[in-house]
């Protein structure tokens, strides 16, 4: 399982002084940044810059169990629950004091950008992400 | 059925050209802030501000059917699916030329943001909402 | 003058309430992109994807002189200040109930996004942006 | 002078692959926090949502030197250029490999969100801040 912690900032938070829903989704995307940088030992920057790569999202389910206000600093998870040939699913989720407050289920497809079709993981990419397949897989 | 058009700005795309998911998740809330306002006869920011009152939501499943680039225009669309004693789930949709390209389900809360607590609907927003439920339900 | 209602949405909002100071250069890109596609008769869409120019800021100057919170109708107005070879400085505002409350100068330069250089605006996009040059200058 | 170092990340990012410039200003504002929590010694989400006080921005200047492209990380740089009695006035700036590519001044004013006026920087407050005055002021 992959691990960051993330800070609810000012900038996250609503006039209810809680953080704004699609802001979670922001922070959701910066730990997959994270997780492809420092986990999978990749380049996200280049991935998708020089090498035109992406990940573009075609699902998502979110589950909001508890609010979080700013200044909550938020132990973020992520795990692989499923690897395809180009599509990946991965869990997330922003726990608060042990409590989970919020998680999510992303599915991604691995894609050309240039040429806008789905394109199967290369084989040192897809066994880096093997390594945070959660065991029950 | 409420409907609204929203175009894609410069500011909702990524380095890809395309829509950043999350705001997506952004313009679905300006739709839910406009059918408040223009659908219901109500007053979104009375209703947050003054009436203390919020609509926060709990659960959130999204799919992404075709990528939008900048200059789209989106015929937005928004229904009642579901209308519970103080939840509401609403499903909403992006359509470009006629084809829906993004649809997402939002189960929200009509909730005292003062207590924190789940509040029932009031009977003249109940019949108000009523109104854009869709016939099979 | 170019002229255009912005509504102050929840998604501007800080816990304070009030507008967090970065949403209002997002509405004012916002403003310019309205203004280059209804003003100036452009498509800047067109104008970024497929002609690969850009309008990157070099300077800002704003001033904020009063707060703005949720539900607020804003009255906005964009007017050209210079107009250089390739540069272009305008005015920005934005009026509640005819008081000005935010104001700002932005200076872009009309760029090539695929070189990276500076570029003279062409004639028919400089003479459409001479008739919102204010009667001053 | 108070350092941190932020990673140009995806969602900073336009279409242009370059950071859309409202989100500098989100970055020079997690700056300010940062330096609040980190360099002050003090707690700016106790600061906001139970003492009700906050640090609303008067006036902004920002010049854009170079721009710059997801991945990079950026050594963001903060000094005290003015403190008033009420107003304070910080140079903020981004440098990358050494070169500085944005730079900005804002001016904000310790006020009270309840009473909306401002409030004198209370003794220990302002003695925190001192420290981080440019000597040449």
């Amino acid at each position: 399982m992959f691990h960051k912690e993330k800070l609810v900032r000012f900038q996250h938070c609503d006039p209810a002084g809680i953080v704004f829903f699609p802001q979670y989704l922001i922070l959701f995307h910066e730990l997959m940044e994270d997780w492809f940088n420092e986990g999978l030992g990749g380049d996200y920057a280049d991935f998708i810059l020089h090498r035109k790569m992406g990940l573009p999202i075609v699902k998502l389910e979110c589950e909001f169990m508890a609010p979080n206000s700013m200044g909550s600093l938020l132990d973020m998870r992520l795990e692989v629950k499923q690897l395809g040939n180009s599509s990946l699913t991965i869990k997330v989720s922003a726990h608060k004091d042990g409590r989970e407050c919020v998680r999510a289920t992303l599915k991604v497809v691995h894609t050309s950008l240039a040429e806008l079709r789905s394109v199967p993981f290369p084989p040192e990419l897809r066994s880096a992400i093997q390594q945070f397949q959660s065991p029950a897989q």
